[in-house]
């Protein structure tokens, strides 16, 4: 945890316990910095995240103020989970999908969806950009622009990692359908049906489907819900079950939230270096980050090309483009030649559009803006589970993404919280979905990357009712 | 065959015995239709069949008359293949691998590319409608276009096959990334790994590729250079194998340009239905027809729902937008499920842009140019090779697609000529890539695709040296 986030993690602790009330104003910047010995800069960083938090409020030439929003925020859950330690095939297939077929419906409000808002993103402008591009497109551009991928647009996804202090050179590039394709193209680059492959614990279903479909066995390992995968607990998978590979989403993992403290993930790739393990890296939420600092992946302390780190531009720009990637380390031939016989390749009008949308920038300034809203967003909503939701609810604050994580009172029956809700309108996804062996039965996962309007705050009102009556 | 193919034919015949010479005129079409006792429409239909494929032309207010190239033309392979009727694993995809990279660079004869020349394609008037529709893009659309895809799109590919007499119901297609990702979702819908698959011999290498990677064993089965696959051949090896599911392209199969009879598909598919096995039907060069119609798929006989037919606007309309689609019948929900975790969606301002020009029409008119040059570039194609190659090399004239099959003499070393040819600077594809067996040492696939320019036709010279050092 860096300086800052320690300092906010206290000051928002002092919020929980009310020493801090709403309407107290916080110590000034310059205050704080003497008293604490800390760069003033430190305190400022510390702030601007427990307000993208929703906690604080700056005022203009006054300073910073607790939030009446802050009070009603329920407590985070504190244990990692404790799954069993079992290599298991996977069966949740069928589970997932019955429980997405009731968010497709159009009217439906979508706290179990998968994806934030469409209206999130400047789709219009890169129409624009589109319609600059599509028209004078060079014919062999269909032929050179085959997996691996067109060339610009490989070397702009390059300098974002340069951006971020990593070197991944344009050849080390995989341009995908989506970082789903992307995924899928790395567990099959390392594995063959019947491995085993550690997980997190709760984990993304689609992981599980990818792992179902392939015939692989899951061994789900114990995850914080704040700070990921458990080290010792992956020391104890390997030696026990000598799984083919890791997945982990290193940063707002999906359901939890949680990111992994940088020196776990340093941690993380040094452990499964040792064994020679790969590590599937699934960091598509990687640019929603609410602090001042996009996190690093574990792909930073790649020195064995063991990492293959997957993202996409889906959830920060361009939903419906289809455009995602890996950078595959040592992989990367073996990957692309997957795809060669998959889906051979990925569609060019939008690679052209992306690779000209991000040399002409615009993206960071679109960024901000979609991280702003995202936190606000993320704000409304835990202040509003806690107005809803049976006491002994906990719920993550994951410092990105969009998703919130609740344990709901131990016996609660978030299926039927499911069933219920769905019966009403409302989608969500409870938790069962998300590990192989059907736990986190009094748990839910909530979307808030649509904006909590008065239907969507009646929604999650509703939610907390049945939360209640499912006990 | 129709009767004005089979007219066609022994009009060929005769030219190609002599019986008709270079410059020598045709009966008109009255006097024919008299003779032969067929319409007028029947003899123009022969008379444009033969022009399509170079061996008449017509002069204006005069008739048709045989052509200098006619008389160049090597024969045909007549004989099916004779493959073992062994149930093998596959291992040829570092083979394939290896000869595709040779015709990866830019500055290659593409002879054994498998693209046409993306010149042939309205790229620019694809990239203006692009350009009316992706600024005004529904950003809802990239929730609603999600898998099966675009509805529009759906119903424009369903019009098509009624266009061409089949009902589909747009509800029974799934939109993909290209016919590639079609297949993969259909054979991996009904097969698990380990199961038996019946194959053309020789068959596309992408088939075999895929057959690879599932971990599944082919079964190649005798197939006619002209006429496709042997129904005798399909029900011994059922009998013997047990396959899971039969794998064909019924029109211009590749490599061989076969094209089933419309009563041997209807056959084919009644025989496996007996038998409960899923047909997979690759008909990607469908529209690629050189003769009047368009040729009828098995699907159009499928009563049981068990064949799932793949096409894709790559060859016909836009390389590079990775549009393709199947008509999945009975399987159909589980191949959108499959894709759901694969590649979750198809590009979707693609989707937006072809439906709207097929909306606009067009498309037919430009199918008609192409056809025209596929068909003349094959004429050409086929009288360099008759000046060029051994004698006793024969080539298929297949009625669409671009194509060609050459059996050089035995014991030429196709191998050894691609390896030459390479260095040379010209790809070519030899037949080994073709067969889970490695047959077809003596065999070439030509593309004529591309334009036979200078440049191509002193390419085609040194092949045909290449093929008579090689033996």
């Amino acid at each position: 945890m860096k300086l800052y986030e320690a300092l906010a993690e206290e000051l928002a602790d002092s919020i929980g316990r009310k020493v801090l009330k709403p309407g107290d104003r916080l110590p000034s910047v310059r205050q704080a910095s003497a008293e604490r010995r800390v760069s003033p800069s430190t305190v400022f960083q510390a702030y601007y995240l427990l307000e993208a938090r929703g906690l604080v409020e700056s005022r203009p030439r006054s300073g910073y103020y607790v939030t009446r929003a802050a009070v009603a925020r329920p407590p985070e859950p504190e244990q990692a989970s404790r799954p069993d330690g079992e290599s298991r095939q996977v069966d949740v297939s069928e589970l997932v999908f019955e429980v997405l077929q009731s968010t497709m419906a159009h009217d439906v409000v979508p706290f179990g969806s998968a994806f934030p808002s469409p209206l999130l993103f400047p789709l219009a402008r890169l129409g624009r950009v589109m319609a600059t591009t599509a028209p004078h497109i060079d014919p062999w551009s269909t032929v050179d622009d085959l997996t691996p991928g067109n060339a610009e647009l490989r070397r702009q996804i390059a300098l974002r990692y340069l951006l971020g202090g990593m070197q991944v050179d344009a050849d080390g590039i995989v341009v995908t359908n989506g970082a789903l394709e992307a995924l899928n193209l790395c567990i099959s680059a390392v594995t063959s049906p019947g491995d085993a492959v550690l997980v997190e614990s709760p984990c993304f279903y689609a992981t599980l489907q990818i792992l179902e479909r392939r015939r692989l066995h899951a061994i789900e390992v114990p995850t914080h819900p704040r700070e990921g995968i458990d080290l010792d607990a992956v020391e104890t998978a390997i030696s026990r079950h000598r799984p083919r590979a890791c997945w982990v989403m290193s940063n707002f993992q999906n359901p939890l939230g949680a990111s992994m403290p940088v020196q776990r993930k340093r941690e993380l790739v040094e452990l499964l270096a040792r064994h020679g393990i790969p590590l599937v890296e699934d960091d598509v939420y990687a640019e929603l980050y609410f602090g001042r600092e996009r996190p690093v992946p574990a792909k930073a302390f790649d020195r064995e090309g063991l990492v293959m780190h997957c993202s996409s531009f889906s959830k920060s720009l361009a939903p419906g483009h289809r455009i995602g990637w890996v950078a595959g380390g040592r992989f990367t031939a073996r990957i692309a030649r997957h795809k060669l016989t998959t889906t051979l390749n990925t569609n060019v009008p939008s690679q052209l559009a992306l690779s000209h949308y991000l040399q002409r920038g615009g993206f960071d300034r679109h960024l901000r803006r979609l991280r702003r809203t995202l936190a606000e967003q993320q704000a409304q909503c835990l202040a509003a589970v806690g107005r809803h939701f049976p006491r002994g609810t906990r719920v993550t604050r994951p410092a990105g993404g969009y998703f919130l994580w609740l344990e709901l009172p131990e016996g609660t029956d978030a299926l039927a919280v499911q069933r219920r809700a769905a019966a009403e309108g409302i989608s969500v996804a409870p938790g069962p979905m998300f590990s192989a062996s059907r736990g986190f039965r009094h748990c839910l996962r909530l979307n808030c990357g649509h904006p909590l309007d008065a239907r969507a705050q009646a929604a999650l009102a509703t939610l907390g009712r049945l939360s209640a009556l499912s006990s």
